[in-house]
């Protein structure tokens, strides 16, 4: 079991998190009773606010006791990554399943300078009208960790429940923006064609979905493919993706693909390709086996030689594997916020951090410049993202700040917004696993840090 | 999968070694025939020389490409810890198992100063009279990695196979010496009473084994238990304690204890305690959860703050879980070479490393004394090592030299000669569990380094 005290540094933080999160919580719970009777806005989220606080996992128990008792265990059973375990869970994931890790190196880690300010108490009205603050959001949200940088310095850093400034939270598909970077990069130095079909480097996909797709519409994932990402449904095949891939449990008896290869090779087409944008994991699996091929490396090196250790990151990351040791390319990065911090800078950076290049300039660009508009208005995530893009598996707003990120279910993002000089990174354990359940205050109050520091 | 390519500095230091061995299996393998038939010594160890150069797990292919071949996969079933395949497995254990991470802090790593001697062509005799040099014995006992200190400096440092110098390997019972010294620790501090009876820690192991035993029995294994660790016999206790762990690959239709807890609690008494001294690795599993509930702290946090952190590790260590989480401290700590080196400096310096005493002097007083030597003359353990004792988990010679030993199966080991200034450390992968198979030629190996650096 790792730590979850945080260092002798953090407790003044958390102490003051707790107080503000839990001064927010005071009206809220007095409100519930009326606020509910009468329906108005602050009661819808009253609820939430306290459910938050009340759902911490350190307040609920999980794991703690040698044994746990019985009723406070979280095993790799299904069920694991529901709520409220998922709040214990995501900061836990190695101590459940396998995985490999992703080196950073023997050097010292990167510097990040600190100009820390009270931001907590920013407002701004989230979307039914109602006033809220920087930190309420946090609660709002679910949040395990929050970091932002301004200008290049922290500027705020809190951590709730199970994590700390140096255990790794799963990144869930923010894991995809890193395969796209780095398939960005082999392309960069002529390593890899995004122009080729994908059975130059998959000829066992021959006969699948991606047997006349080409590597580019993999890594901006415009393949017409069955396979249904939609996570309130149990029967979608992004179940069956995760557990072919061992990160969810199996049920007794299963007797589904042994592992990411042998489900990826299922995948049928439906529709054409470069007809919409479509978001679907599986295409950041096969990219990820791409990237293997076309290098020759695991996942796993080829992230340390090519990020974690030119960043300088402070900390060791680790993917999930399957079965046979593959990595998760789709959602099985775990990382520090601080990592994650510094990769989202180096984005901002063009590509430049730890005072070297570490992504060619024009990769960065290509990222910035986003993905085909057309293609993603015709996708279904076009309606809560209106007028946005998807490149290289980064998610391109094409707003006046330029803003883009990278995100993942329950609540995980990097948000970069290069007009404000800002980074934010968020790990989180919300109830929903679809991010239309926090956007609408996540990137009001995000919006309201970067006009606040603009000013 | 991870760095099976040496960092640069190690590249010229393989081809080296490589050289050295292939040298020395060449005139082996022109000898196998005739030796074999004529019986005499020399033949007996040269096909043993030959087959730890042929099952090198990059040279046999083990988990090599994407997928490796299925002939080539390694994966967490039953035979995967069995030779040739431990080779690899050995080095990448996290890739298979659940594992939590031994925090290493954030500071820098403690400086190992360099002064590298050529000591591999030191020659010693053999058990059998045939005349060896240290680089032999590296082969004859299939080490992955040795690295030696003398005099405070790392005078030799060798990798093979699988195993680099920041990649983690499993340290098998030499788990266990970490685990006496940390109780011995929190003895020394007042934290846990040695004189206690085990059931003032533990009082679900009434009516066990260790319903009557005291927790210094417990951490000198004197402990009366019906519980074999004959690694010969595919029926003793000790695969079934390692299935309940998880560590080994279950059966289908497994429905033996789920965790270590409650394995241990179906132990029961044979014999009486303090009657003789009796390795079992059951002992330091009871130990382990003893740790846990006087200090409140999971074992993988207690070895992180207590050891890992204050001797400025250079890398994470982790621990194989449990299915409910449990580190085992039988045999499940995997660290680098660099960093058990580390802590075997740390006992040679009595207690002192890095600048500062992270073991009181005393602790590593009163281990170096050894336990009962009386009790080790009625073991099991005297025949091989007549005159030794154990204490706190720690194999005491009671030599001319003061060495002391860790030792764990398939050859992992620390070896302290306080007389020489000498620490060894080496993990391995024999083909055989037990170390009386590798013993005859290390100690003679060791030893021999030692007086030719005592000159």
């Amino acid at each position: 079991m790792p730590f979850t005290t945080p260092p002798a540094l953090n407790r003044p933080w958390r102490r003051l998190a707790c107080m503000a999160l839990c001064a927010a919580s005071l009206p809220a719970w007095s409100q519930t009773a009326g606020g509910a009777a009468t329906g108005n806005a602050p009661a819808a989220a009253a609820p939430t606010l306290v459910a938050a606080l009340d759902s911490d996992p350190n307040r609920m128990g999980w794991m703690q006791g040698f044994p746990p008792p019985p009723d406070k265990l979280i095993t790799h059973a299904p069920g694991a990554d529901k709520f409220p375990r998922n709040r214990w869970l995501f900061s836990h994931i190695r101590e459940l399943v396998p995985t490999a890790a992703v080196w950073r190196g023997n050097g010292p880690a990167s510097a990040l300078p600190r100009a820390e300010r009270e931001i907590g108490s920013i407002a701004f009205n989230d979307a039914d009208g109602t006033r809220r603050t920087f930190d309420e959001m946090l609660a709002l949200t679910y949040t395990d960790g929050i970091l932002v940088m301004h200008q290049g310095k922290v500027i705020y850093e809190r951590y709730f429940g199970a994590l700390d400034s140096h255990t790794p939270h799963i990144a869930m598909s923010v894991t995809k923006s890193f395969v796209g970077t780095l398939a960005a990069m082999l392309a960069a130095e002529g390593k890899l064609d995004p122009a080729a079909p994908v059975t130059r480097y998959l000829p066992e996909l021959a006969g699948t979905a991606y047997g006349d797709a080409t590597v580019r519409q993999v890594m901006d994932m415009t393949i017409g493919v069955r396979y249904s990402e939609d996570y309130a449904n149990p029967k979608a095949e992004v179940w069956d993706y995760a557990r072919a891939g061992g990160m969810l449990a199996r049920p007794a008896g299963y007797n589904g693909p042994p592992n990411f290869y042998e489900f990826l090779k299922t995948l049928q087409k439906d529709g054409e390709h470069d007809a919409a944008f479509a978001y679907k994991t599986v295409n950041a699996e096969v990219l990820a086996w791409i990237l293997r091929r076309a290098s020759g490396q695991s996942l796993a090196r080829l992230l340390s030689e090519r990020i974690w250790q030119p960043m300088g990151a402070e900390q060791d990351a680790y993917f999930t594997v399957d079965s046979i040791g593959t990595e998760s390319g789709g959602g099985g990065l775990n990382t520090t916020l601080r990592d994650l911090a510094r990769f989202g800078e180096t984005i901002r950076g063009n590509g430049r951090f730890n005072g070297r290049q570490i992504i060619p300039a024009p990769v960065v660009a290509d990222i910035r410049g986003g993905g085909d508009r057309g293609q993603f208005a015709k996708s279904g995530s076009a309606t809560a993202l209106p007028g946005w893009s998807y490149r290289d598996m980064w998610w391109v707003s094409h707003d006046s700040h330029g803003m883009l990120q990278a995100a993942g279910i329950h609540g995980q993002r990097i948000y970069i917004d290069p007009k404000a000089e800002l980074t934010i990174v968020r790990y989180a354990s919300h109830p929903v696993a679809g991010n239309a359940a926090n956007n609408p205050i996540t990137f009001r109050a995000f919006r309201a840090l970067a006009e606040t520091l603009m000013r």
